[in-house]
């Protein structure tokens, strides 16, 4: 285990974490994981389970945000009309995000006809990053069998950096990956949570900032071309009571803790940020007036500081966590540990250049 | 061949159409079918070709208006983030639409590698209408050699109503289907063309107008529920030197034409339209700098009138083109030219109630 | 009094009516005009006040649309972020915006400071349309003399037609003005009301639909240019449990409503709809959360029908009650009524052409 | 004069400025102030002109951005529907809006009448942030005579600080006011400018973070309430050929730079964007198609660089710039300049406190 950036008195921001400083100290968000690392793969897929229950049944308020909208998420559109998210969120690979989809609905599909019920429409949703520096993305090897696996595997626990959808990503130049964090918020006698799940495969080298600090960008690390290609997918959950108007507020503020890891939120790199509560949930029944609470307006403030905290932490907590690799031409993405702190054993002297995107 | 409503004196609107009447009019775009009906499944997958080089070298100004969100098309995000279009349009059924992204991808990966390259970001775009009360839509049956199937029979002279991914739908009641019309423009000292093609799942049950007046509904066919489900999409093409924001001012105007054919726009119907111009294309040379031509603002009102009558037109000629259909569940669905000219044999007397849907 | 539509017959949509068939049937609301008709003046104010306490200290949840940006209503930025309206809405002359804010604004912060407030930020909402064919616009007359005059005067049984802000307003041709119309719905065991007041100055002479048949458009009214310009604003009010979200996609509907009566929402025609709830209020007391009841998103359909038929029927109260109007340049406007059962006085044959506009 | 941070060694970012290291590097743009100061008031108005030619004749591409609709600012509407700009944009105190956009109106109304038309609509744009801390807000002190005077006394060589509309205005607890800044670009072979006015509002006591660094917040200055509330206007003028979905993309990414100084962007804090370039603009004559030239999507990284850098620093260039100020209540805000260089005077340490807000 590698401790995290706390353990060397890195602390963003000044809100208390949860205990797991994870999107899980929200009660009832799992996360699983699968990760394709064979032959020129070097990709997998992040599934994060909003609950335990069904969410077709029982669907979550929810909304989304995007910053940037150079990528191929799916599923976005009706969360933005509906304000209401109904599937488990998964993130994988950009050209696998159709078979990643298939693979979703039939799992919620199979899901409900066990459960009784036969829906004519699902609308799952599937975030991505490109991952193709470092994977064979034209192969697409995340599937049904991939999808199945992550979810089976969802936990509180779950594991963050170079794993799953974070696989194969690159951030600042450093091994990307999963990252995630949390933070408590009191608001009238209450005590409420706010988790970020990251998937970093954002940055140009040289950009990133560690609390304001400029990281050290190694010289032998020749890193052709500036651009803050990639993109970042945030995910948020609460279980404060907010409407979807308010969670797509405090979306926005994703983009501020992005920004303060040093960003310019890049031409190339699409920035999608989804959000859910676990409160104002919508049932299945048939009581045509749905009693909903709502978070006073003028309190949002320490929600929106929450959302920029914790997404910070999160993406430094994804370049902590995640280990170096060697993509399937070559090229060697160094973590960001190794750079910090230069061990004798040189790999991080074996570097060789990231070619060109997109 | 079953002509059209204006062998019949229906003429929607005033500006004259191009000589096919459909959106294939704008010189270069083509379409094709893949009609899957066997079975449980009525349905299929309609592919428009916005011309025959390929798109990803050589992007299409584009843009999208979302009316109504309750939908699960991919690929939006980025043609409003870009303005741009870069891979054919693809129809299908609501649950497939994952399979059919993976497949249209593929299609371009292998096109674009037969011709030299190998790009890691596709931006494959796919629209949806559910057709589950005809067709098993669980099932899921689009896919890979459908898609090819539909895109090498691509063609100017296409065929209308119950084919592709029309092959299941159903529009006010009545089967409907794929649609299409065109009108001409004269702008300055040239001429332009402004075509439609629509997937018709929308429109409730009784309230729908032709040119103005009611259409018969007639007793026999209990249709429960007045819900206004289902969606319809709306693809336009034109050959206009514009903008995409001025294209996505026009599209806002195909809205218009979906309501004058009655209907409400209902909460269950994913309204989206997508559009694109074959001028303005850019190039993938290096060139810093794209020269553009943009029409003049002023001069937008008579494309708004062409986007509104030719999208009338389109959603009239999808249901007078379709025929009538027994769907899997025994659910009959009539054609409208049989209700408005009914034959001696007797089918439409046999029709079944629909069943409640989402 | 002229009576209305429904005295001939003419009965759009299907759903029954509140007793007044205004927005006043909404429990609460209250409209009052100022009309400004002196020298080259033909012009005014109207106000929609949405209950009689103070808007700012009690607020409305409440949305906007814009469907044609090309306006200059005010206070719109605002409702879209925080969902909340908390000030009458005005209506007015394209180029009195400014001074009828600031009069707005002096109401507003009198009104509060006699409360025992005093508020540093108030958002005053002002909608518009062009009525230069027929006032002379640039000279502004409308002040602070007359928004306190149209306030002081609000009340349930406000007049339509030319009268406020509306009357020098355009509409197909015809002498536009203000007009209003309700729907009642019945929704699990109680009844809501929801209202629609439109300040009518679109469409192109000629297009004029009445229940989807052309009206006349008599030879002898020589209307030069074709193009749909001017303008039409749209207020809703309903006591259904909504949310902001769910009121924007109500107001999305009034757009059908529009295009029921022949328009295809022109280039120059600002199209603005704002609503709001008289439930689901905003009090000022400090308890952090707050309760609200949201309407089951399924149940919407109805309040989408009524939207549509209450616009629908709103537009053609206006044309139905404004007079007909020789304006400052002697350009003479005839009222609907005039054309569709011409007098024996021959003022309808003196008409002479419409001045080119913007 | 007071210099520059980068006197002192402050340098955000990496591209070269501009020669005056603001907005009016980009030729043709000026801007005047008109402070009022007198009495209870101290706040004013700032007027950005794009160019010396009338706006209205010949329009300019432009864009919006609302950040946080929280705001009051006119104008916007038709900016995103049609791209465009036709009017200079004032700065002014949120409660003067109204006052504002009736005087600049009718500065452009007389400017065209003397050139020759006599428009009857024409879309002034006004921003806003709440001085209402320091200065008696609700008198509205702010009229025709002094958006006049600030327009005639526009100017490249335009002063910093609290001075037009940035005279009540406090920033992360410091005086606030107007700051600019500049940027140089290489682009193919030629060189643009990009630059950035903002009027700064807004900022919780204690986040300001200076190129990274937290900056002293003295104990003495009791600011009451960690709340990012007030508000930030920024305007930004290039002339880079862009279009106007290029140019909302830019001013998406002076949120980067905004977020830079510290800020989480908070719930009270109106963050408008407004973007304009001096190419591509619109003629009047009557040719129905206008060639432009869009600068390739892939080059626009170092654009929005350069927008996230000089909206950083012309943040800090405002605080910078301002001096201390004692408000109409007692309020004394002091200067960044005086905390981080304490005098001897010792003003600064009667210190009184911030009143909550809003």
């Amino acid at each position: 285990m590698t401790g995290s950036i706390r353990d060397y008195g890195m602390v963003p921001g000044h809100l208390p974490t949860g205990p797991r400083n994870k999107i899980s100290d929200v009660a009832g968000v799992t996360v699983g994981h699968c990760t394709v690392d064979q032959g020129d793969y070097h990709t997998g897929v992040t599934v994060i389970l909003p609950g335990q229950d069904n969410p077709f049944f029982h669907k979550y308020t929810a909304a989304c945000y995007v910053h940037n909208g150079f990528g191929k998420t799916c599923g976005l559109i009706q969360i933005e009309e509906l304000g209401t998210l109904e599937s488990p969120i998964a993130l994988t690979s950009t050209l696998n995000v159709g078979k990643v989809q298939d693979a979703l609905l039939e799992y919620l599909l199979d899901r409900c006809r066990r459960e009784g019920q036969a829906p004519r429409s699902i609308n799952a949703v599937v975030g991505e990053c490109n991952d193709g520096r470092l994977s064979h993305i034209a192969g697409r090897p995340v599937g049904q069998q991939e999808v199945l696996a992550a979810i089976g595997s969802a936990t509180p626990d779950f594991q963050l950096g170079a794993v799953g959808a974070g696989r194969g990503t690159i951030c600042y130049g450093f091994k990307g990956g999963i990252g995630s964090a949390s933070r408590v918020l009191s608001l009238g006698d209450k005590s409420f949570t706010l988790g970020v799940l990251v998937q970093t495969n954002f940055g140009a080298p040289g950009d990133l900032r560690i609390l304001g600090k400029p990281a050290p960008n190694p010289e032998h690390i020749q890193l052709p071309g500036a651009c803050d290609a990639g993109s970042v997918m945030v995910i948020l959950a609460t279980d404060l009571p907010l409407s979807s108007r308010q969670l797509r507020r405090v979306l926005r503020r994703c983009g501020v803790g992005l920004a303060r890891t040093g960003s310019y939120l890049g031409h190339g790199s699409g920035e999608i940020m989804i959000g859910f509560t676990t409160e104002n949930r919508i049932p299945s029944e048939e009581n045509p007036f749905l009693p909903m609470t709502i978070l006073r307006e003028e309190l949002l403030d320490p929600v929106f500081q929450a959302a920029a905290e914790a997404t910070e932490e999160a993406v430094l907590s994804s370049l902590w966590a995640a280990e170096s690799l060697r993509g399937y031409t070559g090229l060697y993405v160094p973590s960001l540990r190794e750079v910090l702190f230069p061990s004798a054993d040189g790999e991080g002297l074996r570097a060789s250049p990231l070619p060109a995107d997109r």
